[in-house]
């Protein structure tokens, strides 16, 4: 690929932030506030911006429901438009409600599942009154002992409500459905592989697909593989980028294994589906492959807006690098049997340093060749901290 | 279910023996060979037979290809039925010849597929001459270095070569898929998960089933879950059964974790599951739902036959205990959400000693109360020790 | 061993009672409440003298400080000795201070330093008025990414600060550290294992010991392995039990690797270290080999008072089983390099259903043979759930 | 750091390697051979130098007793110095014969032990034949099962061993003791972890240290955090250096994962570790805190020297990060508590493309810049392979 052809695609690449990334988060022993925190969905959505702004790369933010419940949504998204960038995805929380101590959509009780179903109505509401398209659903939904509930069981219940929450979708809207190997369930968890997302997606049709959280796997998990998977089954619905050295510790994006992120993009650019396939782009087909590249994070100690930056260039870093790959030289010396030859041809893409290309692409972009320095030179986390006082700041709990 | 009821299901409950477990086997660093190891098909068939002639439950015994090819598999099949067993799975092997450095169905070389496609057409031969009607593939296949291989163009030459083996078989035959987390393939393996034999097995055809082998996942992995997935998409042709506290250790049934032996048969139990479902059966169909229980072990350090003889009799007590879960209470506390009720009502059934009810099943099968003393107390060991004398112990080599 | 011998050994046996289990507990996700859970202290100590009332073998409650600072010590402990039940452990609290955003005893900030070790003078108050003899530390601190802090001098800060810690001690005073993999830090913890805990006590002084929390480890490791080691070295000062699936589940202890649970009793009962070791026996040590069996476990969705009785229970029948252990066949077994017959002599004992023998226990101690039947016909649960009305239920904020 | 300081400090660094990279190796599947293949130690020393021919960074070579025993030492030593590098370590095996089956230095019968100790005096020998300063130990010892043998009388016996071990020893000598989590034992190994390989070489004495092989830990530890502690402890004697996906996969240096490599040579570098401490060294102190780096791979399926000539580039480039790192910006954002500021600047040396730099360095050395293209073009591959027909081609077993 020549180096415009990299720069080509590397401006059609975008990326959704989380709206709750900007808010408060932090682990079972302490969450820890950050003056100028947002307090309500216009103020995430006003902090999303400043990421778009000084990346150029990041034009759609998530909404989760309900944190981000607003009374007008029109107002909220003419909010977003006045910034630059636009909603995207509807995540439905299945984790706060009392009612869920034992399940959401495979709870034993009909009237819990029930409940649980209806929140997503109300999840498609907001994406009427948003233009969201995709319809996000990650269960926390598991058991903690043996014997606690059937294993099977909740299987069949969770079919069941599935398909009552992929009916209540308009016909240009998809619904992508993340597994997870566990927390907050300790024993079982009821989509924990993307086998199981898999299952459930090919039961309920074609505008149902997997989302992929990098953070939600086995230890030594080969998470490209995966990918390689999912694509070549056509069921790829989304990312969740983070990064982790243990469990879900839902850290920056290529922070913990920079590598190991270059190797996703790597796949992603050989089966050709790095480009847009995103709800916002004209052609948009909620059956077809494209995936959506979202950030899932907790910015549990640095800085929420930077760490968004920082974790935007380096999906764009990876991505850089993986379309720097000789894949005409890869495939030679794979095919004779070439093993550090066509180990050498990838790994001379990830050791070239990709940061005067984005620089010139920033530059190419009207944009600042440094999105963190020009976003620190800005004064807008001080300025923030000084205004954003009084009121509750946003958190997981809201 | 009574005890008379738990009597009768574990007096028809079978469980399959590899043949390799009477060889020699080892790790990396050594095989140690011990007296009376088999030199041959035949020897190692003799020593299976011991294990059914003191368990009971063993009656079957799996061939690997090319180890135990034999000139005349009627005299094979004889000599079994003369020691009161049959001859089980057909089990291919992919793993020993230098042509499969780089894989053998994911070869990028189609030589290379052709000739791991022709080994399952000799294996299908044996099939027809032994009478066995399921054929095994375990792939070693994968790649040791990122870029070594396309991920993407070795599925697709899996699926395409997994066709051709699938046609070679009667109608009457099925395919079992294993897969394996990782070894010997260190960076990416290409049947790694349930997922991925599943895909492979649902583009095949009603006759190509999934094997769980309970030593081949990620540290963690909830393993009756899938069980209960392959159960659910009536898919999970067969077990391979060992423990491993770490990966792939190959230790003997239920000696690592008997807790989540039970919790696996538990699954089985409640799934109807353990009702013979194996080629030897009246009525068998190889697109049925049957699963076929064997053995995978490697007896490094420990003695062959005692170790399987062992190996057999934890299964039976992990059945034996899944039998004995008392499941209308245990439905009635899960209904309330009574976690611990739901909990105390399975460990209860773990709890109990069960020795005493084995006993009591072989005695009235007309055994010996004890399997393991009965065959020490028969002399056997000394006996081949004594006899065998001269040759080449048998191994993963032959 | 006999019969005798093992009820006179479970009978000296004790387990304490952490008092934050009968608080709320959860994960990030999501806190669920129950009715009457205890609203300070008092109610805390209450709920912990039911568990000993109905097991005969939890006579003493941790604190963990500010959790439960009450004004008048002399009060707490009175109410506890008219229930039967002594305070234990004072557990110091690192974790909750937005202060220690980037750590306690290891921060950069020497005021910070300064202000955790002044928390343990504290702490040392606590145990003067409750006559407590050992303090616990549990560290939260380490970082997040690569960089963010230098870990050599968090290692140097961690040593001097431990100094100071110690040096606050009285002369019939311990200190125990515990060491834990990761959570809530996600790159680096400062003691992240048994080696450096020891590390740092080897420094301290004979008064130093390590705490071994059994969930806290990576996935795999030898846990009874570590056991061996810390009391070989004469420095294993405390348990945490629980137990996981995965990471730090805290779940009950016993529930998902029952046979783990007995392999680490098997080691103390070998190394005689099951004899009570606490600082509430005559004899007491501060540097002796005493070891201190304690909970520490998040009854996230099971009754709480039930699940330290199942806990504590689960706790016995492992012991029971060890002490069953028939050590001189094992060592003859062992010696003669048979395998086979020195497993089959330790799982001869694992098999065992030990209930009866401890419903025998209970009823020489004047206990209901059944604790946790008996607890639930107490009425207890419903008596403070209708009584405990108003104030804010307790949980790890409070 | 100025550039001109970097290059000096990568020109003192070096690297040993292994004799037993140059034979053939496998996995318990299959060994597969390649032409070329060393027959004996000469020529696996003819190979090593070329990888420091090439590398001009790989002067030693380390030997492994009794594969590399040859009649005439001084003819090794003359045949190793006519091609420009030394002998290094000298490893002792203690996992290929019958005898070890249950173990070596811990085995029970105390014969074994002593044949087990007895080889280490072979091994001395061989070190004063060639000069070496380094005895190399590393365990296969410990048990599959619970129950096998007593964990706490095999540390005592191996405490013992090593007493007498190290007692052999000249006072210019060391010992170095590694530890791995598990393989080939799958239960218990009796060197697991560094915390008890330490606690022996703290009984033995200052010529004790401790061996890190980045493969043998579990899943998930942090490795540096260990090169950390034990450099504190003065006690880190050597690397194994190589890479893992999974277990000890002994995959080359930096492959899987080069970001780990960077940061565990950033603390090297950070600890003033980096500097020569090896026994060729003047001024070597077999009780001082120098670092032997060493290479310890498997080239299981591609060309072993240019497999080794890449690990030797791979820790070059993670030095050259690791020096680039600018160590004052660091320690300002880390005391400032800027946790996105200090992991910036440490990205911002993994970030950089050291290639040129490292190919400067070669020049200057008089080297190709591009080691792996001139050893290619060198013609040594086709000419070994043409010339080394015939024989036994070297492995494992020789």
């Amino acid at each position: 690929m020549t180096s415009d052809q990299v720069l080509t695609a590397l401006r059609e690449q975008n990326i959704e932030l989380p709206s709750w990334a900007f808010g408060n988060s932090g682990t079972r022993f302490k969450v820890f506030g950050t003056p100028g925190t947002p307090r309500d969905p216009f103020e995430k959505v006003s902090d999303a911006a400043q990421v778009h702004r000084y990346t150029g790369a990041a034009p759609r933010v998530s909404l989760h429901i309900p944190w981000d419940l607003v009374e007008d949504y029109g107002k909220l998204a003419a909010h977003a438009a006045d910034l630059g960038v636009t909603i995207g995805t509807i995540n439905a929380n299945l984790f706060q409600d009392d009612d869920y101590k034992f399940g959401s959509l495979t709870n034993p009780d009909p009237r819990v599942r029930a409940k649980a179903v209806a929140h997503h109505a109300e999840c498609v509401d907001v994406m009427r009154a948003t233009g969201s398209k995709e319809l996000k659903l990650w269960l926390p939904d598991g058991t903690n002992y043996p014997g606690q509930d059937d294993l099977r069981e909740r299987q069949d219940r969770l079919a069941e409500s599935l398909q009552q929450v992929y009916g209540l979708l308009d016909d240009d809207m998809r619904l992508v459905l993340e597994y997870k190997f566990f927390e907050p369930a300790f024993y079982s968890t009821d989509v924990p592989d993307w086998g199981t997302s898999l299952l459930h997606c090919l039961a309920l049709g074609d505008r149902a697909k997997v989302v992929l959280d990098t953070g939600h796997h086995a230890p030594g998990t080969n998470i490209e593989f995966i990918v390689v998977q999912l694509l070549r089954a056509g069921r790829l619905g989304a990312f969740d980028f983070n990064s982790r050295f243990y469990a879900d510790d839902d850290l920056m994006a290529g922070a913990a294994d920079p590598f190991q992120l270059f190797r996703v993009m790597h796949e992603i650019v050989g089966a050709g589906a790095l480009a847009p396939g995103t709800p916002s782009d004209p052609g948009w087909d909620p059956a077809g492959p494209g995936v959506n590249f979202m950030l899932d994070q907790c910015h549990n100690v640095e800085d929420k807006i930077p760490g968004q930056i920082r974790s935007v260039t380096n999906v764009q870093q990876a991505t850089a690098k993986a379309l720097l790959v000789d894949r005409d030289a890869l495939r030679v010396a794979q095919r004779a049997g070439d093993v550090l030859g066509a180990n050498d041809v990838l790994m001379d893409a990830y050791h070239t340093d990709v940061r005067p290309l984005l620089a010139e692409l920033r530059e190419s972009q009207g944009l600042d060749p440094d999105p963190m320095a020009a976003f620190k030179a800005s004064g807008y986390l001080q300025r923030t901290a000084d205004e954003r006082i009084g009121g509750t700041q946003a958190g997981w709990g809201a």
